[in-house]
């Protein structure tokens, strides 16, 4: 039986969020529903919301930062019970059998992935809709389990911010004793960091801003490069194995780049437009440097960040908010006024629809 | 004691190479002397005798890719005798001591390569002149070996245009089976179609003229896709492993990125300035590609590229000139109308010299 789900929505790429009431989709034998308690609120919400990447269908409900208990159990499912603390990410569907998906590359699927939210169901052709809400139902596969010692608020934000930084770090060979470099310290740079020293590297982070130099370091990070300054940029040069860049909006790559050794490797995860100013390839050739991409993780990996935090005691920094607070959550995310990550207590939205 | 030797010089980015003489050095303990036979006509020998890249100083004896026989050996050398065939390339020393000396990879050490002509000697001071001449002497390590089997005038070009193409082709771990994309069919372009069928792969090549279909199949190139052509190249997205770009100028990388599977690579080896239009950087991130740059190779691998022409009986296509015609050739090779390597026959130099 399908379900009614309370959920804060966008209407319309001009207006505020707001209250909206939808049916979630009857249960599948492989569906796992459940009750969610908190919503990590990403950067990619406010994207979506105000249709900046022209994709958008309203209403739409954002959230792939998702972490509840589970309600209920299909037949067919057999990782999962009842009471289960779970979470789920960026996406909720994929074909399942091309080679990508059989790499557990869910998210380079070649038909496509299903995003949490405005992506049409496999199935049905419903529009999916995220975790702003008080439930959501996900195929099993798509779910993956938070470790008893992780904080349920915490983990939320691992399941976008988090995998979409540590993914790369592992997939292109980051090890114990490279100098890494992490661009930009907001919700992804700041897990950067983290698991760059879990990792065993040397971190540095590249910061516009002198005034971040102190809460850097409290981050972890052994070193602090003020990137506006030349001086400082120069007394890197060829100093790095790996830079991940988590700058989600166009910037010069070419004095980042200078800061490589030779096969080092700039990694861009920030879904950046035109690189402008241009790249100039002699800073990739001269070097044999490489300049590479990377999108979330793949579900396996999904749950490996959760259990390498759990093991590691690696927590997002987060500031708890209620979502009837969520427009002004946004305002603050876009001018960089979190440390680091809103996450959503979904039990507002409970407080609410009693009141 | 030094010796003349007879040359071909650029004497100013405006005037036409012309005959010219000058002083190869005293032989070091470590030193080779070759009397040069042949010596390919790269790219950079025009954009050197040019000074477009804004660091020639004249005169300037052009030529990095040198084949001779050896006429005298320092009390040093252990791997060569008097007689052997010989090739230098586009370096002639490094400083042997750093990471990258160590691990065979001298184009990329950390205190700059001594390039075959228009650097400082790291002895003496004195600029470096390269092969349009009778006569070079090279440190022993920056000497490789031209297997029996394969002739010296068609060795000559694998010591630039081959191993640049090599190199990448093994370093970013092209193998049996994969699809791969040579991107342009110039001197470059030819050698990465031949290198990628003889590792096994399904080759394909791109090229902006239709006319050149023909001649790339005869070539060895399974498949040929018009680059200019729409149709053609979105019937190709998502299909390559790897990408060999050979175009030495700006160009829109980001249709070619579109052909290229997710965990696909692009190697860049032209020297292309700013990349114009601008990279888009989803292009990189949504399907984990990696845009990545090669400069020529080390002196073991330039030896191993030789050996493996010998074994696989690869050869470059070459048109043999005197050194006379050397400016006519350069006008020629700028309008792309050469087959697919000039190669200097140095006996017209001594002809000229005894005429």
């Amino acid at each position: 039986m399908s379900h009614q789900a309370n959920a804060y929505a966008a209407h319309s790429a001009e207006t505020d969020l707001a209250p909206f009431s939808f049916e979630r989709r009857t249960p599948r034998p492989d569906d796992v529903s459940i009750e969610i308690d908190y919503c990590g609120v990403c950067h990619s919400d406010l994207h979506f919301a105000r249709n900046d990447w022209g994709m958008s269908q309203y209403p739409l409900v954002p959230g792939h930062e998702i972490v509840g208990r589970v309600t209920a159990v299909g037949s067919d499912v057999t990782q999962y019970k009842v009471g289960d603390v779970v979470g789920v990410g960026c996406m909720v569907d994929s074909c399942r059998h091309c080679s990508a998906c059989k790499d557990d590359l869910e998210q380079y699927c070649l038909e496509g992935m299903t995003m949490t939210y405005g992506s049409p169901d496999r199935h049905d052709g419903t529009m999916t809709q995220g975790g702003y809400s008080d439930s959501v139902v996900v195929s099993e596969r798509f779910v993956v389990s938070i470790p008893d010692n992780l904080d349920p608020a915490v983990a939320a934000p691992m399941l976008c911010a988090g995998i979409t930084t540590y993914s790369p770090l592992r997939h292109y060979g980051v090890k114990a004793g490279d100098r890494v470099g992490i661009i930009g310290m907001g919700g992804l740079g700041h897990m950067g960091v983290k698991f760059a020293k879990a990792l065993g590297c040397e971190v540095t982070l590249f910061t516009r801003s002198e005034s971040k130099v102190g809460e850097a370091k409290k981050q972890g990070a052994d070193h602090v490069i003020v990137s506006t300054d030349e001086e400082q940029m120069a007394a890197a040069a060829e100093h790095f194995d790996f830079l991940l860049d988590t700058v989600p909006v166009p910037h010069d790559l070419n004095p980042y780049l200078a800061t490589l050794k030779y096969d080092g490797t700039h990694i861009l995860v920030g879904l950046i437009q035109e690189v402008d100013p241009a790249l100039v390839g002699g800073n990739l050739v001269m070097k044999r440097r490489v300049l590479a991409g990377s999108l979330i993780g793949g579900m396996a990996e999904t749950q490996e960040v959760l259990n390498f935090c759990a093991e590691h005691d690696i927590s997002c920094d987060i500031e708890m908010v209620d979502i009837q607070n969520i427009n002004e959550a946004f305002e603050r995310m876009q001018k960089g006024d979190v440390k680091y990550r809103f996450v959503i207590d979904m039990a507002s939205l409970k407080d609410a629809s009693a009141a």
